[in-house]
């Protein structure tokens, strides 16, 4: 195992670190490892919907870089592929509450769901409302090595992003929760593996592929996915992904969509632009409109070669919320 | 070989389909595959310097993530790790024209550099005034396997980024090509490798790393770097990138710079924020203040898995013009 860290224990703490330096314009760490979060810099804003995100590290950007105006108000990094535990959310629900409530947005695995549970029963107990919004878009398969239901995947982005927006206009609570789970039940995702990526206190790689294997489905935590089938062509893979979201998804003829191809972190720009021009080409041929499109490493899995696809069916006002300002380490226009 | 591409001859064709497809808002592309060139949806300015750079494709965002305001006007994707040939270069220039002349930005590659010189008098003999400024960042080696001199490396992105605002603000062709020659002055870089990339069409790695190896000072197309080490801690790499990139600029005490940390395309954002750290206390040992800070892929080798360290002394005149807006696939902000 090669990698540019210096302590197995240390990845997150020291990450998260620098990551709060490079962009303490926009964020600040707690600093504190008992209750490690990243929140916005100016602190939570009176009067507006909190949003707070986690889970495992080993996702970036995913939660931390989508911190800031029109976005998240704080994330909690786990571990590397490790929920987070009830403390650390407790005490970023806290520090982005304005006391208008906060919106939990949680990816579907069984220990994010039971932290940010308890978490949220803790906030409640501090009289701070909590709505709770859980992402399951893959539809790859149904229960997982970490997951009762679907995972949540990609298209957690969306989720932030648009619920957001909606946060940042003056949504109250349950609108903004509302909005968050009207994005995830119109969205659906499926992902590719062409390596394996290694955890860095596990030393080795997550699970074993064969120089001519690719897995098809797989989770961002290199999961098992539906099947492991030779590498084929960037159109094949591209169309084996988007078949099943666009079925699973019901997306009709002249529907209007956001088409997300996200890299898992070892994949090259370049390729990601190949899967993007069939999935545009796959859309147009069943008489799907891209009226929105994402392309890079939003959602990733440390230094997986791979990619996803995310089809999110939009309306006028999903739109809008989408195409509203943010300004995040991550994620970035229109301010 | 496992990659996401359908032909090994139409990498670069494809890829920048998807490409100007996905961002069609800000960049449109020839088309052309005798003169394939991506330049701003809007054409170019009237009265404006425009700014053109290019060079061999597996380095994206670079240069075509960087075409739309505040940065370049067209860019020319040559063939994988390949310079491109003068008619493209030709083709943008032309179209990057607004009547008041074009600064090439040209990476010190012998490839690129005759190329963009046979270019830039082509297009003299269409009346169209051109002056070229040759980026050469890269500390590591003197002469290599594509260059005499000193290679150009990720602080070509600044470099870009700079002299664009200028050009963007109203400067004149002198003006536009002496800030950009003034970054490159101003500006270092070293990079390592833990693991090599592969081109699509060569089919091997283009070097061999041994598990426990890396190379310490390697060019952004696998060229050789100062040596090969064994495999250490983050802190280590990046003392042993940062020692002589400050040394070769002279850094002083007291000094404020702007530092970034590039991944090589296959590095999770998680290493880099720890190569940032270290990066940031090693420079305030120093005595030398970092005033701005960029982490992430910019310049890359593909799916290689390393970084690289750019140091670029900032005066208030270069810092102004790197915080002026910037709207581009790859880099964006403030507007």
């Amino acid at each position: 195992m090669k990698k540019l860290i210096n302590d197995v224990h240390e990845v997150v703490a020291q990450s998260v670190e620098g990551f709060a330096a490079a962009h303490a314009d926009l964020v600040i760490s707690s600093g504190d490892p008992e209750a490690l979060f990243i929140s916005r810099a100016g602190g939570a804003s009176a009067g507006k919907v909190g949003l707070v995100s986690g889970g495992g590290s080993g996702h970036e950007p995913l939660h931390g870089g989508f911190v800031g105006r029109g976005m998240l108000d704080a994330a909690v990094p786990g571990a590397m592929f490790t929920s987070p535990t009830p403390d650390p959310i407790l005490a970023a629900t806290k520090a982005a509450d304005g006391g208008a409530g906060v919106v939990h947005i949680v990816k579907n695995y069984t220990g994010d769901v039971l932290n940010f549970e308890t978490a949220a029963e803790l906030a409640q107990m501090e009289d701070i409302d909590v709505a709770s919004v859980v992402v399951d878009d893959d539809v790859a398969v149904q229960d997982s090595l970490y997951t009762a239901g679907r995972r949540g995947v990609a298209g957690t982005v969306l989720v932030e992003k648009i619920a957001g927006a909606a946060a940042e206009r003056g949504d109250d609570l349950q609108s903004v929760a509302a909005v968050a789970q009207r994005v995830n039940d119109n969205m659906r995702s499926m992902g590719v593996a062409l390596t394996a990526c290694t955890v860095p206190h596990a030393g080795q790689p997550s699970f074993d592929l064969a120089p001519d294997e690719i897995e098809i489905g797989i989770g961002i935590h290199g999961e098992p996915g539906r099947e492991r089938i030779k590498a084929t062509s960037a159109d094949e893979i591209t169309d084996l992904l988007l078949n099943p979201v666009l079925e699973d998804l019901g997306a009709a003829s002249g529907e209007q969509v956001l088409l997300l191809v996200n890299g898992m972190g070892g994949t090259p720009a370049s390729e990601l632009y190949i899967v993007y021009r069939r999935a545009l080409a796959h859309l147009a041929d069943r008489g799907v409109q891209v009226r929105r499109s994402l392309v890079g490493n939003y959602v990733t899995s440390l230094e997986m070669q791979g990619a996803s696809i995310t089809v999110l069916r939009l309306d006028d006002e999903l739109t809008q919320l989408y195409d509203a300002p943010v300004v995040t380490p991550g994620l970035r226009w229109g301010a």
